[in-house]
């Protein structure tokens, strides 16, 4: 069953390009014995391409992109408060406008604690969770608007959209998973505040869960689930929850496992009908860029989501495996460039 | 300058009444010797009395408290899932419609570490910082609705309002916080998504920085604010943010700086036209109600910011004081009941 993966590869900016490229590198180590082929083809865009052309996403640019079979992004983003980059133009104009052409709707992110690295909190205990993030609704749809701006007058909205249609498909990814896993479940909202939005939320995971009597199913507000992600962070198996919560939850996530240079993410449409997209939950680091500083290892374990994704999940495993085992070599040893530790993995998923 | 302190005072539910009797009791005994008089008055709210005659906030409840010059809640809330109490009805018809009805926009809750009280970080550096919370606008305006409940086509709103004006009092506020603390401002938003309410909130602070030329003002993203207060908490002084982030991150905030038990709030209004509210960010607690389990400690702390707010700074900190002296007498001594740690803070501060 050779797979051919005609990968679209967004490389981005600052170290955007310096961790996809470590990520190819690795996908490309690992496919032969998997008897995958890989045929990349790179899109320039980012911050730089915006600030030298004024392009965010030309149409064409998407039509192309949708003609693959899944993407791997690095990072994009300028400078901090460039002035000639608009906050938001390249959130809403390409990352979140491929999120919504493409209908990603799970936006899935995995958090595990690695022995040896260190994390911020006192306990050690292994951490092993997925957070489930609904992709295409909420606070992100862009429903909002501005009358009397600039004024003492000013009225600004955002509205947050949520259907049953939108929730339930989500809902019923994240049991699966669950029931794939430890069988746990665990629906995050604010059910006490946003009656509406929670009410739908709430319902839908009530009628599904029936379908799933080997998932356990509990809910936490918000604000409670932050406390538990630093104080208990063990007890959760699989986080369901909309768009803006799973933001703010994944980051802090990433920060209670050790960091964001090991957190990777995929915008994953699930029924294929059009590319999902795998990128490292980190941001285009331009503080970093140019020094071999950047970590690839996030990069790399979003090329393992993408592999299992497309249906090859002993390459995926191959270098989850690979990247676990390089992470446990760095305890104590010097610290190696981007490079060196993209062809340390690389060795490794090929030894 | 004697002090007369009309009290209106909402024990609440389970735990509720077990802390409040300590600060009460901490607030008595403080008073003489900054001639400050208490007068209290008890208000039965909270789910026993909704549980028992429907009644949530009864109009008559709302004009007497109104007739106060400040307001000490415990906590209120019912059994987890209690099939008689709706989601949101205590905290809609109660908490929130306090907040509005009295004008509170300024939802003030600082955090610190406490030496000797263990926290979930590994780091013991410091923490000092106050989150200034916008009460009154946001998601927690209850704008939303629901279209075609319960079927598969369901569709539930959820509209976030931001006004020039409710951001500028609050980010007033905030920057005068910040002169008369370190001198540094943070805003969190999330700018680079929800572009309407993040615009009016970055141009607010932008318009009102130069008037205060010695508060050093940042910005950031919401998931990056969650990764910054568990790995470098130490970071903060004055956190400025709307109601739903402020919401998240002050809990986040409670359990980075040692637990939900030590953490206080105000539920401010600045102009004095309306009582402000003061209580302890934590809940009802039913699991431990009735058993002297209760730390009173955050509950007494809010009693500190009230005795601030109402202009008697010297009492206020000499119930910081006497708080902070019994927390450092806990490490490695016995546990001691609700009762026995008001007697102990009572004591000290008439010491
Ligand atoms: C860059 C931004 C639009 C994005 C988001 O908010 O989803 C990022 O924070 C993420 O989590 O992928
Ligand atoms: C109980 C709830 C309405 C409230 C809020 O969301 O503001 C609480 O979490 C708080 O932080 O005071």
């Amino acid at each position: 069953m050779a797979q051919s993966i005609r990968l679209a590869v967004i490389p981005g900016d600052f170290i955007g390009p310096e961790v996809t490229a470590e990520a190819l590198k690795v996908l490309e180590a690992v496919a032969p014995a998997h008897d995958v082929k890989i045929e990349p083809n790179s899109y320039d865009l980012g911050a730089e391409r915006y600030l030298a052309t004024g392009e965010v996403l030309p149409d064409s640019v998407l039509a192309e992109l949708r003609d693959h079979d899944v993407i791997l992004l690095g990072a994009v983003g300028g400078r901090p408060g460039d002035p000639n980059l608009p906050s938001g133009i390249l959130e809403r104009g390409l990352l979140l406008r491929l999120r919504f052409e493409f209908d990603h709707y799970v936006n899935l992110r995995p958090s595990r604690s690695f022995p040896g690295v260190p994390t911020p909190l006192a306990s050690d205990a292994p951490i092993d969770f997925v957070v489930v993030r609904e992709g295409t609704e909420g606070l992100y749809v862009g429903n909002g608007g501005t009358v009397r701006k600039g004024t003492p007058h000013e009225l600004a909205t955002e509205v947050s959209i949520n259907t049953a249609f939108g929730v339930e498909r989500v809902v019923r990814d994240a049991f699966a998973r669950a029931r794939a896993r430890r069988g746990k479940l665990t629906l995050v909202h604010k059910t006490n505040v946003l009656v509406h939005a929670g009410g739908v939320w709430a319902r839908v995971v009530a009628e599904v869960a029936p379908e799933f009597p080997e998932v356990e199913v509990d809910y936490l507000h918000v604000d409670a689930a932050t406390i538990f992600l630093v104080t208990e962070p063990e007890r959760f198996d699989v986080i369901v929850t909309d768009n803006l919560f799973g933001d703010i939850l994944t980051d802090l996530a990433a920060a209670v496992t050790g960091g964001i240079g090991l957190a990777a993410s995929g915008n994953v449409n699930p029924d294929r009908t059009a590319p999902s997209m795998f990128e490292p939950v980190h941001g285009s680091a331009p503080g970093i860029a140019g020094q071999g500083k950047a970590d690839p290892t996030a990069a790399i374990l979003s090329a393992a989501l993408l592999l299992e994704h497309l249906g090859e999940p002993a390459a995926a495993r191959r270098i989850e495996e690979a990247a676990t085992a390089d992470i446990a070599a760095r305890a104590g040893a010097p610290a190696r460039t981007t490079t060196e530790i993209g062809d340390a993995i690389a060795a490794r998923v090929t030894a």
